[in-house]
């Protein structure tokens, strides 16, 4: 079994390259070093540096004898993104590499996954909207031309449904109107500039799925925390990027680096606001089983992909009281909102299907947040104090 | 008053343009003569030629004494769409051409049009996407930074509801769920890629409305059909394009030059296909009487821009009916359907909208038929038959 990852040199695609290289599955791993990129353009620091991802794909085949296969270029342009598919590389193509294959399974991180970074300005977030957007639709296309019986698994994020006040189903709802019924995607309404291009992807998605008969997998996952997975353990150059920083970073990482450096946690507004949470070892795990599971061709299947849910007041305390246990003294800060988002709000996902796909969760508790403290604060010395907080709003 | 008509070379943007001119307004038309070039492109034939947008606007001026001023550049470039708003043109300006100074409305056509168009291959799906996204995007956010209280008018589509098994509200609904209620866009599910691109746009617009209290009104219109206004008829030079062509020609534009050319009518499937229609005249009086009365700051306001809805059957019987009184004898075929589309299905749209704010409908009748033939007939040794049909499926 082949499958291309895309965005390969992500935050969750490396480690995802890994997981299904342990697998026994052949690798392709595909980026245009964005995110990267992007982190040295904004200044945005990192905990750590970060090995190529050539060089990490030839760590973890002299670790493992696993071949991990590597493309550098911007699959936004249709026909750097079409070559995937048949190994005919454009005039653009840095470094000669050879065709991998079809996969049967394509994994699709390669978008600007940042809220903040979306609305910095007008140019980043024509930067997220044309990049996020050109990439589903020349992808699809691609895939309906050249692959059409591949398995797309698509990261979505539960911030397309934002903060509605009635229950969010997986993806779908029924709908009875002056007594007429009808299913449809469940309404989505974000709070983000970056969460809507999600949305827009969804839509796009679930056209070409419809029409052509595609299979599509979207998976609409809440923030992700952690560092290490199982794999990334055998060599510690195995790791993923880590960001600690307001735009990157996701909420439960940038706490605790916070709290290691001695910088209060910056709660926003009331601190009301409700998310679902996961691991970033169960991210692998439901990616896996999802990509394992296709829909039938021509059905759109959504999960949620979510573990638990915490307010952010209940993540700074538990932030506060792991670091304590470490020898911490964390202080919390409520401050102006910068963002305009509901504060305190009905918050009842449902997130039963990948547990039924068997996904195994990893909770947040105290001990699982003392063990990321262990393995950030060996990089304590790296943290940038200056880029915690930036101000941005919207 | 100052309107900017966006997409002023279009089929509706130069008829508005001279409708709000007539009013009184100060009118700045603004084209990057997308629409004409990929015309000219793809080889599909106008019925006529077409003067330029700046040789319209000198003989408006000239009939009239009325001023259009005409800007010729390409919206989606973030800088290009600014400098609308600050006069400050950038480098890639080919002709100078003086700030016209805020608008109080903006007139919102700057779109890729045609849903064959989209899905003719992968190239045009690229096109589409990033040129109708880039362009909502980034005027969105030329509008927050530089002229945060103009009233944008945004032309939507019908086609974004798709053929729901309920009735179609207008653009909003009360959904309850599990005994808890709230109120949502009302759910949207495209035919084609085109149309999915206008469900992008509301979700956009709909982010940026309530996020940073903008005021905005989408128009979800009905295919148009007509040739002349009020304004056109003083001269047949100010005439706007008409196509007839499977690719940008509309439906009952496209019947009624077939009638005209002896070539049958061609009906897509069973010809259940119900759709809302509407007068190009009453495109007009939407677009102005909604101008008028904008939202409150951080509501998007949504009309069904429709008059009355048909069957493709029925438009084809009254076509063939008016036809046959000016002497047409007039065939119907049934091809097999090159889209994927219902053919027999629920449709009752709701539009009583733009009627409560005093739009008088002109409605489709044989009279208006015939009138539109007479018209058509005067270029019939210029209607090209092997445009007429082209095949473009999906």
């Amino acid at each position: 079994m082949h499958v291309l990852i895309l965005g390969a040199d992500g935050y969750l695609g490396w480690p995802t390259a890994m997981y299904f290289s342990q697998k026994g599955w052949n690798v392709t791993a595909v980026d245009n070093y964005f995110r990267r990129n992007a982190c040295t353009e904004l200044d945005v620091g990192m905990l750590y540096p970060l090995p190529s991802l050539q060089e990490r794909a030839q760590l973890w085949y002299e670790l493992t004898g696993h071949e991990i296969k590597v493309i550098i270029g911007d699959i936004a342009e249709p026909e750097i993104c079409r070559s995937l598919f048949t190994g005919t590389r454009p005039y653009n193509w840095a470094k000669d590499t050879s065709f991998t294959g079809l996969p049967e399974v394509i994994v699709h991180y390669a978008e600007q996954p940042s809220a903040p970074y979306s609305l910095l300005n007008y140019h980043y977030a024509d930067v997220t909207v044309t990049n996020n957007l050109r990439v589903t639709n020349n992808l699809m296309f691609a895939v309906r031309d050249l692959c059409p019986t591949a398995h797309l698994v698509k990261l979505g994020t539960m911030g397309e449904y934002g903060t509605p006040n009635i229950d969010i189903e997986e993806g779908w709802i029924d709908i009875e109107h002056k007594g007429r019924k009808d299913t449809f995607l469940f309404p989505r309404q974000a709070s983000s500039l970056y969460h809507t291009t999600k949305i827009m992807d969804t839509d796009l998605l679930w056209f070409g799925t419809r029409t052509w008969n595609l299979r599509v997998t979207d998976l609409m996952q809440g923030p992700v925390y952690g560092i290490d997975t199982y794999e990334s353990e055998q060599n510690e150059r195995l790791r993923t990027l880590f960001n600690y920083d307001e735009i990157f970073g996701t909420v439960i990482n940038r706490f605790i680096t916070q709290a290691i450096a001695g910088y209060p946690l910056t709660v926003y507004g009331k601190g009301g606001q409700q998310r679902g949470y996961i691991n970033i070892k169960d991210t692998l795990q439901c990616v896996y089983k999802a990509a394992e599971n296709p829909p039938d061709a021509g059905r759109l299947k959504i999960y949620n992909q979510i573990m638990e849910t915490y307010s952010v007041n209940e993540l700074a305390e538990l932030t506060q009281k792991a670091a304590r246990k470490a020898g911490y003294k964390v202080t919390i800060n409520h401050i102006d909102n910068p963002r305009k988002e509901a504060e305190d709000h009905y918050y009842n996902p449902q997130h039963q299907g990948l547990l039924d796909l068997g996904v195994l969760p990893h909770y947040l508790t105290e001990e699982s947040m003392l063990e990321m403290i262990r393995t950030v604060e060996k990089f304590r010395k790296n943290i940038r104090k200056d880029v915690i907080f930036r101000g941005i709003k919207w």
